[in-house]
């Protein structure tokens, strides 16, 4: 099994890109990793997409990129796992390298949602149609189930929902891609639109356009194209049930535990070697339950993590220094690999205001659903 | 690089499935490979489905299947590259495998289209909607295109078009899971409805539910479970232009012939090596454009090969075995693995009146929209 190495990133902004193509907006992105990476070629190409056949009435997204980039023929692959496409794309992209069966791969994912007609209704094809679709529930209210189960059995706090909020603003007013650079208050949180109660306005992501690419090859090839290459030390996957109501528990997000652990083994790591992690905050509660199911603090505490600055830029564990989807936006394919794309910003150095010192493994954790299948990559600097 | 191995098939009836679920084809498919492979665990799989959220409103397929099938937390992952989707599964399974990441895969793909509102526009997504579906074209259309301009090429005929469909229905009706067990007749096929001028109604391959499922391991470890695995000794895959307007030529897809390059040169084996294939006769035209583009014979001369029988079960290259795309049925997701199946089931002895004597190499050849992607894997019995 040969060792992978990311070697270049390119993204567009995030944002509602009403003058762009769900092909402009791939293009862009692909076009400025393979640039970044400075290769004349690539052999395989992945493409992350949760929905082209809802949002823009375009399947086959995989050939309809490979066209569009100019790439023909070189292998062209759609993944989707919801939410997760992104992050399973990498990983796709990481098993091709690793093999041995290409040496250079693009792994990409990108998403036009402004276009959809009815957003709400096509992203709740993530979640189970007949057992709860048909009754009524979507994202929001999902999520907010597990948010009342958290705060009832942890005394997490309105407060400590919002807390989250505000770091992921304070984050991605740093950071040039970013669909919202505005920095936003606790009040501000509170005093916003209920959606589901407990969860309002600005405890969700936004509905997002964007692309994201990121090139791979073997660690040995790496070195003719970067003196910086970051490697990748683990990339798991786990699945759960698709619906909320045959869990155990509504306070723990087993995919996530469950690919934590196999990353972790596979890295020979433990939670408290991770410099700093993109985790997906889709809501707020989402990112507290995910920091403690990654075994970055004790189950329950997450929500007092937060408040108290741990997650913080300069705090333990910086979590979502990019912003986060909450404030760099969420256009759903392209999250996965937009979060390996500050990781590798960060672990080369190159993240600006949002530099965390001496930042040398880093951690991506990407999510499907109401977390019915969850991908970890963990990234290494060199 | 691992050299990788079938050891497992399971497939369920393709046809009018009305009294099953997408989910209930699935793990049907699912549980007869694993039961057929003997194997106790999966570590992974794939799914290879088009578009659930057009045809039954669910995306998210990968983890909705895990769930279903009772393999929670096995990372659970759906792959799409439109028709070629089930053959794109199988190449993620192989790259898996052979990375040495996982040990036991299982690959799949799926399909639910009778319940589908407008299974028609659906399928079209996975042509160019801003250039070609716009307009008006669906695949019926542009396939038609092909015939027309191989038949003025290469005075091709209408009758040879028609000679494929009575030439897998043969074949078919020895297939217990084809959806359509009768033969037809040459007049048959030229008397029945006008779809897309020259394509008639027998031309085209149905529209079907169904699933299939095959099981992957490394070679070492496939000895434990069976004496007689397949080996993988091919996995390629080429795309091209989405739309037809943009290629020097319609007789010909250089998806294929430039998949089919990359195939012979991994396998260290030449077209007249082979010794069955199943071809994605999704209209009677596309079987004979591939049988050249994959060099079993001369450039224009696929329609004669056909009419002379050297495509037959006793001919020199016997080509779809299984009653192809137009008998045995085309539940999108599902061909491509249900093509690996034949090919294991003839490599292994147990096609029983559809089997090809000495069958020893088989070639698969999947392709997505008008052959805007292709992949062929070629299996060899050990």
């Amino acid at each position: 099994m040969k060792e992978v190495a990311v070697i270049g990133v390119g993204m567009t902004n995030f944002g509602e890109l009403w003058n762009k193509s769900i092909k402009d907006i791939f293009v862009e992105a692909a076009l400025k990793a393979i640039d970044n990476a400075g290769v004349d070629h690539i052999d395989s190409m992945y493409i992350g997409t949760m929905s082209g056949g809802l949002f823009v009435g375009q399947e086959h997204i995989g050939a309809v990129m490979a066209d569009y980039l100019g790439m023909n023929p070189v292998p062209a692959t759609r993944v989707e796992s919801a939410c997760a496409s992104g992050g399973t794309a990498f990983r796709q992209a990481y098993f091709e390298v690793a093999s041995g069966s290409s040496e250079i791969v693009l792994a990409s994912g990108v998403e036009k949602m402004t276009d959809g007609v009815d957003v709400t209704a096509a992203l709740a094809t993530a979640a189970d149609q007949e057992y709860e679709v048909y009754n009524g529930v979507t994202f929001p209210g999902l999520y907010a189930m597990i948010a009342n189960a958290h705060m009832h059995q942890y005394k997490t706090t309105r407060e400590q929902l919002a807390a989250v909020a505000v770091k992921n603003h304070r984050n991605g007013k740093n950071n040039p891609n970013a669909q919202f650079r505005n920095e936003i208050t606790i009040e501000q949180v509170l005093n916003s639109t209920l959606v589901a109660d407990p969860l309002r306005l600005l405890d969700c992501s936004p509905v997002s356009d964007g692309g994201a690419a990121v090139i791979l090859c073997s660690m040995e090839l790496a070195k003719q194209f970067t003196d910086s290459p970051v490697r990748v030390i683990a990339s798991a996957q786990a699945s759960d049930t698709i619906s909320l109501y045959e869990r155990d528990s509504l306070t723990t997000l087993k995919a996530v535990s469950d690919a934590a652990a196999k990353a972790y083994k596979q890295a020979e790591l433990k939670p408290d070697n991770i410099d700093i992690a993109e985790v997906h905050d889709c809501f707020t509660i989402a990112e507290i339950v995910v920091s403690e199911d990654l075994g970055f603090f004790e189950k329950g505490c997450g929500g007092a993590a937060v408040e108290e600055g741990k997650t913080s830029l300069e705090g333990q564990i910086p979590i979502n220094t990019s912003g986060g989807l909450k404030s760099k936006g969420h256009p759903v394919g392209a999250t996965g690999i937009a979060q390996i794309i500050e990781l590798y910003e960060q672990l080369t150095g190159q993240a600006g205001k949002r530099q965390v010192k001496d930042a040398r493994i880093g951690l991506a954790q990407n999510m499907g659903g109401s977390g019915a299948s969850c991908t970890i990559n963990i990234l290494e600097a060199v």
